[in-house]
C-alpha cells in the first residue's frame, strides 16, 4: 500500500523489539513520526522506512517531560502540517528495577511513573486533538487508534515489582479512562497485555533453551495492533492479552 | 483465496448474527461445517457459501447433547476424511430467561450450561483431535484455533441474570482451561467479550434512536475472529473484549 | 452467648473442615442445621454442639438434588417452626478430578457443576425466603447472611481443572447474582475465595515440610465468616480472599 | 480492653469519616499516631481518645513528601520508643478533579498519584519495619496489618476520572507487591475496595432520599479493618470490598 499522504501515525517508545516493528507496521500505510529519547533508537528504523518509499520522521523526546512532548507534537505539526492522526502507539516503559520495598529509593520508585503514568497522560494529550481531527474526517479509512503498551505487571503485582507494576496499573487505569471518555467522540483506545519475553537483541540468551514459540515475536505484537487499528466503529477492541504458545500463565 | 483442500473449519451455533458472519468470514478460506439444532439457521448461510464458489455442509445438531455432538463429528469425518480442523468456533448460547432466583425452575436455571458448559464442553472434546492434528502439519498456514464466544455476563453477573451469567462464566473457565492445556501443543485459544447489542435481524428495534455504532457488526466479530486466527504460534491472544463505539461500560 | 431461640443457621456441606468449624463458629449463637450427604460427616459436630449446651440437627442431603434439598428445608421447618434464617454457608463442592479435557466423562465433567452450580442454585432458591423473613425482622441482631465458599479455581481456571473451575466460576457468579438482586432485600451475600490448602485430617502430610503458616486454619476461615455476618447493612462485603502467610499467589 | 503498652497503630489520613472511626477503633487497643496534614482533621480525635482513657497524638504530615513523612516518623519513635507497630492504615488521597483528560494540568493529573501512589509506597517504607519487629514480638497477639483504602476506582476506570482512578490503581498495585513480599515475613497486607458514599458531614446532602443503607458507615469500615487485623498468621485476607446495601454495583 503507498502511503497515505493525509493521514500519520505516532509510535512514542521506539527502540528495538514492539516499537520498531510498530514502526514498520503502520509505516507501510502512514507517513510515521518515531519518538525515542535517543536517537539511537529510532534512527535506524526512519531510514529503513524512508529507503523502503514510506516517510518517517524521529524526533528525540522525553517521554516523562511536559515541554520535551510539547516540542515533539510541535514538531509533528511542522512535518505533516494539519493532517490527522491515524493511530498514536504509547510503547514506552521506565526504568525497571526489580527492588525490595525496603530498597527503592523514592526516585526508583517513581521512574515507571513519570513515564508510563504521566508521560502516557501528556502523550495522550498531545496526540487526542490530532486523532479526534481524524475522527471527524469521513475519509479516514479506520478509526483514529491510540494504543498502550501494557505487560503482565498490567494486572499482576508480585514481590519486588511495585515500580513497574504500580506504573503498569496506573496506565491501565489511563487507557480504560481515555476509552470511556473518547469512544462516543470516535476514538478507539485499546491496551495490550503483553505477557510473556519479547524476542529482541536484548533477550537473545533468554529462554535460550527453549524453542522460538517461547517468546513473543514483535513483528507478532505489530500486526495485532495494527488489526486493532482496522477494526470499526461498531467493534471496538479495547483490552487484548498477548502471550507465546509456551507462555505459563 | 480458494479454499484449501486440506483443512476445514466449523462453527457451532450457526444462525442470523454472529455465527453466519463468522460462517461466511471462515469460508473464505476453508471448507466450513456449520452445526445448529435447527436447519433454517444454517441453510441459507450453506447455499450463500456455495453459490459463491466455497464448500459448506450444515449439520442439524443439538449442542447440549453428547451423541447429538458425536453424530456430527462423524459427518464431518464423512464429509472431510482426515482433513485436520484449522479453526472452529463455539458460538452457541441456552434460553436466556431474565428471572429473579425465587421464580426459576430447576431446568430453566440449567438450561444455559447445558450449552455453554456441557455443550462447550463436549464440543472441544470433539474437537480438539482435529485441531491438534493441524498443530502437527507444517502445510497449515495459521495454528489451529478455537475460539468461544462470550457475553458481558461472562464477567458481570447481573440480578436476574443468573441462568446466562453462571454458564457463560463456567464457558470462560473452560476455554481458559483449554488454553492452558493446549496452548504447548500448538492450539490457539481465545474467548471473546462481546459487550453490547449485535445488529441482526431479532434487534431491530433495539436501539432504534440511536446511531448504528451504538449496535456491534457481526462482520466486524468475524474479522476479529479471524485476525485472532491469524495470529502465529508467538503471539497468542487468549481474551479480546468487543463493544460498539457507542457502549457504555 | 446462648443461642438465640429465634433464628437459625444453616450449613451445607459439612465434613472435617471448613464445614465443622463454621457450624461450630454459628452453633455458638445460634441452633444449626447441618447438611451433607453422608451423617458420618456431620454427627460429631451435631453431638459436640449440642453437649456444648447449643443445638444441633444434622439432615442427610443430597446437595445436588431438588427433592434432597427440598426434604432437608421440610425437615428445618418442622424443627425451627417460623423462624427465619440468619445465616446460611454453601460449603460443598462436587468430586474434583484432574483429568485431561480429552479425558474427562460427560459424567466427571459435569460432576462439579451438579453441586457448585445447580446444588448451590437449588440451595438459595429454599434459603432465601427464610433470610428475607428475617430480613423483616427488627429483632435480628445483623442482616442475614448467605456466604459461598470458593477456591483458587474460581478466579483462575488451569490445565486439567476444567470441572472444579467451571464450577466454581459458576457458583461465583451465582453469588454475584444474588448479591446483586437481594441487597436491596436486606440479605448480605458474600463470596469467599479460599487460596490454599485447609488444614484437616485429609491434607495431613500435604506441605509437611512446611511450618503450620502454609496451610489455612478451617477455624480462620469461620471466624472469618462470621465477621462477615456481623457486618451492618450499611458495610457489606461481597468477596473476600482468604490465604495462608506462605502460600504464593 | 486497656491499650496496650507495648505496641501502637499508625492511621494516615485521618479526617471526619473513615480516618477518625479507624483511630477510634484501633485506639481502644493501640495507642494510636494519627496523621494528617491539617491539624483541625485530627485533633478533634486525638482529645477524644485521650479523654476516654486511650492514647493519641497527631503529627501534621504531608502524606505526598518523604522529609514529611520521616519526621512523622521520628516523632513516632520518640513517642513510642522501640515499640512495634501492630497495625498501619494508609487512608489518605489525593486531591480528586472530575476533568476530561484534554483538560486536566499536569499537576492536577498527578496530584492524586503524589498521595495514592508515591506517598503510600513513601509510609509503607516508613512502617514496614516497626510492622517487621512485631511480626517478631511472641506477645503481639495478631499479626502486624498495613491496610490500604481503595474506591471502586480502584478497580474501574470511568471516563473524566483519570486523575483519581491511576493514583489508585497504582495504590492497589503497591499493596499487592507488599503483600507478596511481606506476608512470608508475617505481615499482614490488605486493600478494601470502598465501594460507595460514606456518610460524612461533607456528604449529609448526598443521597438525602435514599434512606441510610445508601451510605456506608465509617464505623463499618472501622469495624471491618479490626477483623482484618484479628485474622491469624493461617487466614489473611488481602482484599475485600464493601459498600452499603443499597449500592448498584
Amino acid at each position: 500500500m503507498a502511503p497515505s499522504s493525509k493521514l500519520f501515525a505516532v509510535v512514542a517508545g521506539v527502540g528495538p523489539g514492539t516499537g520498531a516493528a510498530v514502526a514498520r507496521r503502520f509505516g507501510q500505510q502512514y507517513p510515521v513520526a518515531l519518538l525515542a529519547r535517543n536517537p539511537d533508537n529510532y534512527e535506524p528504523y526512519v531510514k529503513e522506512i524512508n529507503d523502503a518509499g514510506g516517510k518517517a520522521i524521529g524526533i528525540s523526546t522525553d517521554l516523562s517531560d511536559a515541554s520535551s512532548i510539547k516540542s515533539a507534537f510541535q514538531r509533528i505539526e511542522t512535518e505533516f502540517g494539519s493532517a490527522g492522526c491515524a493511530a498514536a502507539v504509547f510503547n514506552a516503559s521506565g526504568r525497571f528495577l526489580r527492588k525490595s520495598i525496603l530498597d527503592l529509593s523514592e526516585e526508583e520508585f517513581t521512574a515507571g511513573y513519570q513515564v508510563s503514568g504521566k508521560g502516557a497522560f501528556l502523550f495522550s494529550q498531545a496526540v487526542l486533538p490530532l486523532l479526534l481531527k481524524t475522527a471527524g474526517d469521513q475519509a479516514a479509512q479506520y478509526p483514529p487508534t491510540l494504543i498502550f503498551t501494557g505487560a503482565t505487571a498490567s494486572v499482576k503485582s508480585n514481590a519486588l515489582m511495585s515500580s513497574f507494576s504500580t506504573a503498569k496499573y496506573a496506565m491501565r487505569a489511563l487507557s480504560q479512562s481515555i476509552a470511556r471518555e473518547f469512544a462516543p467522540k470516535g476514538v478507539h483506545v485499546a491496551h495490550a497485555i503483553i505477557d510473556g519475553v519479547i524476542d529482541i537483541p536484548r533477550t537473545k540468551e533468554w529462554l535460550k533453551d527453549m524453542p522460538p514459540e517461547a517468546k513473543i515475536s514483535a513483528e507478532g505484537i505489530a500486526d495485532s495492533y495494527w488489526n486493532l487499528h482496522t477494526q470499526p466503529k461498531t467493534t471496538f477492541t479495547n483490552e487484548i492479552d498477548i502471550r507465546p504458545m509456551l507462555e505459563k500463565w
